[in-house]
């Protein structure tokens, strides 16, 4: 479970990919591997929330490191290279680095 | 504080709005406003989640509904129906209907 909150100090990536329905569900499989193999064991992982869309042409990957450092460092890494490539090469993406303005919800 | 858990059942709605930076502090405004005065106590909600994104051309609104139907109903209703428009003139924007296909996080 991650949650999603105000006062959160971390960093967010809202990560938008775009592809052919035939291949989605490939790029939201790509993604949770590439996240229990290679992202949550690297310093500052918070959390990643694979969304599928309903009509199959999207992808969101709702991430959160601890600062934009490790986001940095993370991106660099020799190990997540491969899985970055291997997404681009299923879909476009656009990453949208973010932070929370105000989170409300019921209760 | 809202939670993203592969169990809920919710309707995810993750809508990207693209905006020219000098009005993103007041989208941000008014997507919390229309929250707390109008989407908040409308059946099915249970959450909006307000993101600006650090380079100030992005606001992500990350909402759950109950369920669809829910969201239809909020989509349809006429005291929603100003605060889409004010959005709309303020920014163009992209909503994406989707469901939760994992969720990762540490601990």
């Amino acid at each position: 479970m991650s949650t999603i909150d105000k006062g959160n100090r971390v960093l967010t990536l809202i990560n938008v990919f775009t592809v052919e329905p035939e291949k989605q569900q490939a790029l939201v499989a790509l993604l949770i591997e590439a996240t229990e193999q290679v992202m949550k064991h690297m310093p500052g992982f918070v959390s990643a929330n694979i969304h599928r869309s309903l009509d199959g042409k999207k992808v969101v990957n709702y991430a959160q490191w601890e600062n934009m450092a490790a986001f940095e460092a993370m991106r660099k890494n020799s190990k997540a290279r491969p899985h970055m490539q291997a997404a681009a090469e299923l879909a476009q993406f656009e990453p949208i680095l973010c932070e929370v303005s105000d989170a409300i919800s019921i209760g």
